[in-house]
């Protein structure tokens, strides 16, 4: 499996993916799933989930349209709105899947695959989209400003507690780092290194893209501390005294 | 869906369930999961998970059983061991999956099913069963001294975090709360009230069993002073130094 998530705050993006992939539990590997493009006018970042061949071709697809680029083409680099490259990848989506998907489905083989997909062009602003398997797509709003990818459910307490769209771009990076940390302790389908991306709102450029090893020691002492902040929190909860003292019925650890 | 856990530490068992079923976003009901037997020589407790049609058959199957003993008769009530509970549970599974399973595969109905089984016979240990659609069940063990049906994944990450089979019998109350709580808030097919129920090591009785309303006060009081502790931990997290001190590449948040 995979886990990615895209968080969009008023300060900026927020990309953070695994690397693993794997067909069965024994053909374990690494795997890229985080691609940034920084072109003329925009700068682009996707996360990939889903088959693997699928979402490479897609990859791939977009890159030889930008290689073999002629005037008048409408590309992620050309496309004159985020909409707009939005809907160049969801063609490309579409195309890929005519082509592989009646051939997977014969076999009874799963081709879906989905991208987060965000990023800003001169004169626009940023936005963040999710492209679906047949090629349409979501916008994250205000509301739920934030799409995830892959093994989902591990690393959406967190998000749901902690984040929304005034979340500061520091902390929205903090709350990516922990929604995988819970996922990546959980699952072993999803792990190490990760791959971060962050684009300042209106910079037009990758801001920082960097991979995180699994002997990080940064990572290290962030997920320890998480950890023993879990359990000191944990441990504050043993004394919620309302707890012992519901008039109506006892307390609910009356018995123990 | 539904979200059932089950921890069995050394001093005891914990059960808790929620109450939704849903058929469809626009069917939503409210039902019991939970079900204990206080019986001469031993203590039940049991939650299901799964096609309700199917769940609800197997507990009236056993509770007719036990209506209809006769001497010989090997029931819940007089096997004689808690395997032998097991097996008794998953004979039931099987015979009522075999009824209506053919028939809800043909309208391409899922009849899967899931039974969460505990308890403890005089004489015999305290034990902690999961029974699958197949009749087939295994058992929890110290290692992983628990048990998920429904949706699993959202309450994961805090079992993982802070509880082993070492853990006071009140904390694991407390667990299998916060359990419940972070995927109440993540998935809305999972729902107030809650039934919990706990058999103490030995007392071979339910020593508790309730049920917590959604204007429970207590659980208010308890689910907003975890979400404050979830903040303040996340507040912490900010301060973890060595994230902007990564000498090799520069820190996490150096251009934010």
């Amino acid at each position: 499996m995979t886990y990615c998530i895209a968080l969009k705050v008023r300060e900026g993006l927020v990309f953070l993916a695994d690397t693993r992939t794997n067909a069965g539990v024994d053909n374990v590997s690494r795997v890229k799933k985080l691609f940034t493009w920084q072109l003329e006018d925009r700068a682009i970042t996707m996360m990939t989930a889903g088959n693997l061949g699928i979402t490479q071709a897609v990859i791939s697809e977009l890159n030889e349209q930008l290689y073999r680029q002629q005037p008048g083409d409408t590309t992620i680099a050309t496309a004159e709105s985020m909409y707009y490259v939005a809907q160049v990848v969801g063609d490309v989506m579409r195309d890929v899947q005519a082509r592989y998907g009646p051939g997977l489905a014969a076999r009874g083989a799963d081709s879906s695959a989905s991208v987060i997909l965000g990023g800003q062009r001169r004169g626009g602003t940023q936005r963040l989209f999710l492209v679906y398997p047949e090629g349409n797509f979501v916008e994250a709003v205000d509301d739920t400003p934030f799409f995830q990818i892959g093994e989902h459910k591990y690393g959406k307490p967190i998000i749901d507690r902690v984040m929304n769209v005034d979340t500061r771009l520091q902390d929205a990076v903090i709350c990516a780092l922990l929604s995988m940390d819970s996922t990546i302790r959980s699952n072993l389908s999803v792990g190490m290194p990760l791959d971060l991306a962050i684009q300042k709102v209106d910079s037009l450029t990758i801001d920082e893209e960097r991979r995180i090893e699994s002997d990080d020691e940064s990572y290290r002492v962030f997920s320890e501390t998480w950890s023993q902040q879990l359990r000191d929190a944990f441990a504050v909860m043993r004394n919620v005294e309302v707890l012992a003292e519901d008039q109506q019925s006892g307390g609910l650890f009356d018995h123990l």
